[in-house]
């Protein structure tokens, strides 16, 4: 056991949980060179509002990451935390580029990971806001959200052609890329989406990633 | 001039103005090596879901990157493109952190350009579909994004008490983090925005931002 683990507040969302499976995928291959202890936060009691929490993240919003191991150095919004994580603790390259000698590679992880968190993860938000919270019933927001969160679906599916994962060359390799949107995709029945048969590359994409060990203990957390 | 120029495909919208702002920053510093073309995408007809743009990106949105001095190298995602200019581009690291020797001082910029690349630019976005857009008028929708749009002015507010810039140690200093975010809330208005009075040390910031000459320049740009 590292002396000083890694500390990350997270809550079960989609948003907590692209961390924890690149915690549980890092622990598989690293084993306690990055252990991390969970400390939940109850988001229903707005926990992540309070003074304590807006000094490690002034946006209120889970998760956050704080390195112990380096200053208690703290970090948030979920894709900034997989690069930190990427450059800190995955030290052999595993599920992320060389930014100095594969700089295209990198440069296209990057770019799905801004395409996730730009779209797939607020669009498909705003889904569950208007299918699942809003007090009001507003048909035009639920259809545009829905529809969005569809054709950013459909966006992956098309760069998922021949592809097993969306950056790298070839068939592509695992990486922080596919980790930083699996977990939204994973709750698309929540979000009012009935079905992604009609995204082939994407669905087996989906089975793949959904099969994973790392991924299986990631999103099981925090228990 | 470079004998390969850069080629930005992009129409006058915050996210393309991201990228004409560092260009015209970069140029103000490096000349002529940082040279660029532009293509101005016509948005109301669709061009940018043509099969030629679908394939530079998948998604279909501008502004699009192409390194013709690299392979005709596409890159897609706003904050991408920033990171990828930077890399290549940005030789001195005047907008930019270096990862190895600045690792904190990258995490930070790359937490607040996710920040807005998650949180402002989407939910903005929303607030102008609803005050400006939308076939419908929905009240609920239109006070929903735009308190949402003040409440992240409000963490940037936060985050810049006693700060010049959102990054960079001591008082900060003008990064990718800043041109990655300044185009939207110079639309403030026209998401349904009265002021930004409330918010005085992000109006500060704005201030600074605005008086710039390559911030003047990009928010030109298409022509």
């Amino acid at each position: 056991m590292s002396s000083k683990p890694l500390l990350l507040y997270t809550a079960p969302t989609p948003n907590g949980k692209k961390v924890s499976v690149y915690l549980e995928e890092l622990k598989a291959i690293y084993g306690d060179k990055v252990a991390y202890d969970v400390q939940k936060i109850d988001i229903s009691k707005n926990t992540q509002k309070e003074p304590w929490f807006i000094k490690l993240n002034p946006n209120g919003r889970i998760p956050v990451l704080v390195d112990r191991a380096r200053g208690d150095f703290p970090v948030f919004e979920t894709a900034a935390i997989l690069l930190y994580l990427a450059q800190h603790y995955d030290t052999e390259k595993k599920f992320v580029f060389d930014a100095a000698t594969q700089p295209n590679d990198w440069s296209e992880m990057l770019q799905w990971m801004f395409f996730a968190h730009g779209g797939v993860g607020p669009m498909q938000g705003q889904a569950n806001h208007f299918n699942r919270f809003a007090p009001e019933d507003i048909p035009y927001a639920k259809k545009r959200y829905i529809d969005e969160t569809k054709r950013l679906y459909k966006v992956m599916d098309i760069r998922l052609e021949g592809r097993d994962y969306l950056a790298g060359p070839g068939r592509g390799q695992c990486t922080i890329a596919d980790f930083n949107v699996f977990p939204w995709t994973k709750s698309y029945s929540f979000a009012g989406i009935e079905s992604i048969d009609e995204f082939p590359n994407f669905k087996k994409w989906f089975d793949r990633m959904d099969a994973r060990e790392g991924v299986k203990a990631g999103l099981a957390v925090p228990a």
